[in-house]
């Protein structure tokens, strides 16, 4: 089958990719849509040396179970769990499945991705799509899951003031969804179109040269996955304040971190958040995904579409297989 | 009156420095006993710009006061909050004092310090000494104070696993303490003199040559203030898991922290603590202070006080005015 690959140090998309082999507990997707991530971009730097299919966010149709446990999804249209865990090591003991020891990633970890005609994936992992989600809103589910997550470990209240420094695809969702909570987030960013798309949306914006952080918001999600954001989040946050990061990150240059200890800030790591809320929070329109999407490439054209992402002035890149 | 004052790069011991002219709202302690941290010996490298006289550990007899509001105090042993605060902020107006906008902290930011004959402070920042803690183990109560905000912040459970890393005088104080709420810490240490001082205390140690960190550590301290212990407790945190920072850190090297990010840990900055609790906690000997003392000097000798305190052996150093 055609799948987009990363080999040898070489991202190829290739016609005579081995079809998935779906294990008992597994199901086959043909994916109908992919989005491309910035992990997928760090993946090509040699994040986590990965080889393999890329991708892990994609949304399509259950085709194939390899036993009884996916039967009931075949012909579904599905996204899925992009973890995929053992149940039986100390953190998926403790509920903490994202964490699992044994974990392998679509994409990212020990098992291929989902720029491909087909992926195989446990059907545990599945989450139905609801009728009235499109299939280019749905594949956002995973990454404003990842969004969501935020939520989930703050509980931030409506009277925070929040900044989010990053305005590209998870610096959008990040601040879509805190405004759906409520809150009234201000949003860092370089880029006028993408400070302008928020803006329609009612989110206040702030061109990063005029940015004057004085040390007084509660919550500071670092989105920009630099670490002259992570600075900037330094400044920008109280005394007591949380800054969560959301972008893995290598500081290879100096970082005073001594105001997180005199001002006592919390640093907060978030990885991957609830599929089901994304879904709901998709279907019922509190997040919008309109003008997200900057281009859709066919999956032949996948180097294509890596290096469209890669570009500064790109939000969301598709993948249509 | 003499003091160990810090002035254009320079440290001296003076014998002209200003009596303290204490304000209407202030007292003047004749201090008995006041120990170094390592926050001193930052301040002599330039952290904080601040000029003047050093110290902010100190016990001591409250000879004067200023006005109505320290008269009570006159003749009464105490120890004092380092954080002179201005309780009109937002910070003093949300509970937060240590984090007063305008704060000035003795010896540290805009006031003068401990390592003197007597000292002006804000009688607000007193705790009397309870009779039965010799003044050796009250000039204690301000790092055991810093020690015991770790619990108040974080309030682990005896069931979580803990690793302290830096067996100097922080590491020291906070073991005891982690160990005082149940948990059996393990220190993490690069001298075996200190390591077994913590082995009769009946405290787990590693020689940091034999650390072998596993990612499951749910509590791990850095006491160390050092980028290598920061890099080793991002090792030793188990996903979910918590560092705390308690010494202020400057990264000038590279760090990574895509663990932080995919582990979903949380960094958490801790400075000053609750000195009333420390003085009980010495008082009812939950936590030993035996041991800790390396050597005392007098004022007229603080200079050498200074340098015996830099040295990687040394656990506390105190100059007696």
């Amino acid at each position: 089958m055609k799948a987009l690959v990363f080999r040898g140090g070489r991202l190829a998309v290739v016609d005579d990719h081995p079809e998935p082999q779906p294990a008992a507990d597994e199901v086959v997707i043909d994916v109908t849509l992919a989005g491309i991530c910035r992990t997928d971009i760090e993946v090509t730097r040699g994040y986590m040396n990965f080889e393999g299919v890329l991708g892990h966010e994609c949304v399509g149709v259950v085709g194939q179970a390899g036993g009884a446990a996916g039967k009931k999804w075949v012909g579904r249209r599905v996204v899925c769990e992009i973890n995929c865990v053992c149940g039986k090591c100390d953190m998926c003991m403790a509920g903490l499945k994202t964490h699992c020891r044994r974990r392998t990633a679509i994409g990212i970890e020990g098992r291929d991705g989902c720029f491909a005609q087909r992926i195989a994936v446990p059907a545990a992992n599945l989450h139905a799509v609801p009728n009235g989600v499109a299939d280019d809103v749905a594949v956002f589910a995973e990454p404003l899951a990842a969004a969501l997550q935020i939520i989930q470990q703050v509980r931030p209240s409506p009277r925070d003031t929040a900044v989010v420094i990053g305005d590209g695809r998870l610096g959008q969702l990040t601040a879509q969804v805190l405004a759906s909570r409520g809150l009234r987030p201000m949003v860092v960013g370089k880029s006028r179109d993408k400070l302008r798309r928020l803006e329609r949306l009612g989110i206040g914006v702030l061109d990063v040269a005029e940015a004057r952080p004085r040390g007084e918001t509660h919550l500071v999600v670092e989105a920009s996955g630099s670490v002259e954001g992570l600075r900037m989040a330094i400044e920008f946050v109280r005394p007591r304040g949380t800054i969560v990061l959301k972008s893995t990150l290598a500081v290879g240059e100096p970082l005073n971190l001594s105001p997180v200890v005199v001002n006592e800030v919390t640093i907060l790591g978030s990885r991957c958040g609830p599929l089901n809320e994304a879904l709901v929070t998709l279907a019922n329109g509190a997040v919008s995904t309109d003008g997200l999407v900057s281009a859709v490439y066919p999956l032949s054209d996948g180097v294509k579409a890596m290096d469209a992402a890669m570009r500064p002035e790109s939000l969301k890149v598709l993948i249509r297989p």
